[in-house]
């Protein structure tokens, strides 16, 4: 399998851990890629029309995307422990909990783009406070129920963590585990595992 | 069940096909939202931290969100033909179908906030350029390929279809299925489905 890959995307991080933890990292191949969103990548492009990673090629050559799509997909290649349960309220609970994660990191994005690639005169003070409004609410839902980040490993505890270490690698919001000990407590404790390790944000 | 609206929603649209082909649109009490970026909705903030549409209170109270998540529950309640293939390759280009579509609807979306909500003065080129590439791109690639939005209705047809219909509804990047007939075609035939019929966009 071929992945195009940023030492930087946090969806791209979830795609390793899933991969590491499911005993797969050794048979993907990774091709670095430099995306922006106001300098799009033409190499991309052949894969993956929306020009973002990460993009998985598997040995047949369909091209799969997004992250939940190839987390979806190498979860069904390993016969271990399901990151993504298969049924039942966990496997809801689960999805929502990694659309949380999801849906923080992207609000965060949007942040960083206006903050640190959009030309400061062209600022737009309404959208940074409504984008950075998702990740405060999300982040204080995620200290309301971080019971939910431990337990046995799933694809949303993966999600939420790589958002949140990425929030950390890019410092768009400050130190926001200071102010919130359980989920500190809980991002701490699945940031031991090797396949997080492994997988330490760097740009 | 409860659900998060909107009439203009394309994501709430997914959701709502799915539950009327699954036939448990009977079951869902519709909950009228307004939602934009620049006015986040603290109505919504209780059941999603995102604030969001669609959001799903299911009968047991999980609160769930988003449209994958939500289309991919309502699909485990039926026991009718699978609106997501439960395995093979049939599952997963219906989920990179989808999030094709979603990603189109995504990128399409954004330049809508860009030109139809942030003030004139604060527009910026490279992102609009970047984000309308991704849509132009996308939509190229569906109809290299709209073979697969025919055949039996899966997942990604619907999320193709709720994106092509959001960008007719708001008039963005005007009539982009004039120079690509086979797209074109495909759609007509799903827009013939009365699911589809008893969503078209309004607001």
């Amino acid at each position: 399998m071929k992945l195009a890959y940023s030492t930087a995307s946090p969806y791209v991080r979830k795609v390793m851990i899933v991969a590491i933890e499911a005993g797969l990292d050794s048979k993907i191949e990774k091709l670095p890629m430099a995306v922006r969103p106001d300098q799009p990548s033409a190499a991309l492009a052949a894969d993956n029309p929306l020009m973002k990673v990460p993009t998985l090629v598997t040995d047949a050559g369909d091209k799969l995307f997004d992250s939940r799509v190839i987390c979806g997909y190498l979860d069904s290649l390993h016969s271990g422990a399901k990151l993504i349960p298969e049924s039942g309220s966990a496997r809801w609970q689960a999805l929502r909990l990694e659309a949380l994660g999801d849906g923080i990191t992207d609000a965060g994005i949007l942040v960083r783009y206006e903050l640190g690639l959009r030309p400061k005169e062209l600022h737009w003070k309404e959208w940074i406070d409504g984008q950075t409004k998702k990740v405060i609410q999300g982040l204080d839902q995620l200290e309301s129920e971080a019971a939910s980040l431990s337990g046995p490993l799933n694809i949303g505890q993966i999600a939420v963590a790589c958002g949140l270490g990425w929030m950390k690698f890019r410092n768009v919001f400050g130190d926001v585990l200071a102010t919130r000990p359980k989920l500190a407590a809980a991002i701490a404790k699945l940031e031991e595992r090797p396949s997080f390790k492994a997988t330490v944000p760097q740009g």
